[in-house]
């Protein structure tokens, strides 16, 4: 793979809430330098985004009911609609993983499925939150992702206990096939990591330091 | 002050997004049981609560934005309204820290004083999340959610870096004068955190464990 492919797997990442305009900025600036593959980042800077980005090819991947996924369903649905009218061109949301444990399983799958049809042909990532999940949950919760015709599973959010993991990635590929992305996300920092999440099964990664994963990668 | 009295200035809090609806019938059980003031939720559960709580002389605090403050504000607008109808009676926003931290302190403010309007009455505590602030910020926040009609000013989330202190609450208070209430949250865990954070200005208190704090109070 060359740097070019590389950067093509990569999802340019800053969700932490002290963000500022000009850390933004500098993402979508680098996001186009570099050629990532999308910018993700929290709901209030997708104009800000789309603005910056217009023209390019980055996707801008706006994050939904995040970290938490304790939203209402409605609001779900409602923040989807705000994030594509502000220019987002795919959508990353939080599963409900309250409802999930509570045994609400058909909620929780139709909750994906609305917000699937909200994005009107824009990509839908779920994100588990892996760390908060056990075997069985985690299983369930691909399997509905494919019924529900998202386009990719995201292991995690950044914000829980423990983030992407080859085990998980496995064990989301041997569930999801091929039919669905994988999304690995969370405590990804260095080019090794990355080629951990790509050899266990991930399509692409989400990062904060993608900048120095490129830079540290051999150059073919 | 009584147990009784205790239990007032106490908001029963669980906001962990693993939370199960048995979970929340148990905190809303403990919170009739124990006279707490309030419970303290993610805006999912707010329905259930509301249901569990008709009749009772209990709050039910919906958490907006929550934790990350980082939503647009037509958005935090909306979850403030869907939270009301579904039955809460207070709302607590976080604040748009990276806006305040970019310099965009009059969308901050105007933000606060929306959300108020929104709530059409309800009492609207703000999260200033001072665990991402500086001295500055914290006291413009303060000044902010005197002025946009906000009720309270609130410390912390509890999924920040550190939680409510006694030095933040005595700036607060030191700010807001007798004009906002002030709810200490976020790594308060004993009787003595909740003494401390009084005596340091503190109106109320959010725990999750207000339960051990009430049967490890002195009788009297």
């Amino acid at each position: 793979m060359n740097r070019a492919d590389l950067a093509k797997i990569i999802e340019h990442t800053l969700l932490r809430p002290t963000a500022t305009e000009t850390d933004i900025r500098n993402l979508c600036t680098e996001a186009v330098a570099y050629g990532f593959r999308a910018v993700s980042i929290n709901p209030v800077w997708t104009t800000l985004s789309a603005k910056l980005l217009q023209g390019h090819d980055v996707a801008i991947d706006a994050c939904i009911a995040f970290p938490l996924g304790a939203s209402t369903a409605r609001m779900k649905v409602e923040e989807t609609k705000d994030a594509l009218q502000n220019g987002a061109t795919e959508i990353a949301m939080v599963i409900n993983i309250g409802a999930l444990k509570s045994g609400y399983a058909q909620y929780v799958e139709k909750e994906i499925a609305t917000i699937v049809k909200a994005a009107a042909g824009a990509p839908v990532k779920v994100i588990l939150e892996t760390s908060c999940l056990n075997q069985e949950e985690k299983v369930a919760a691909c399997q509905m992702s494919l019924r529900a015709g998202a386009t990719a599973v995201k292991t995690s959010t950044g914000f829980g206990a423990y983030g992407a993991t080859e085990e998980d990635i496995r064990l989301i590929r041997a569930t999801v096939g091929g039919h669905l992305d994988i999304k690995a996300a969370g405590g990804i920092r260095t080019y090794g990591d990355v080629v951990r999440m790509l050899e266990a099964g991930a399509t692409y990664v989400g990062t904060s330091t993608g900048v120095e994963i490129l830079n540290d990668a051999p150059e073919k």
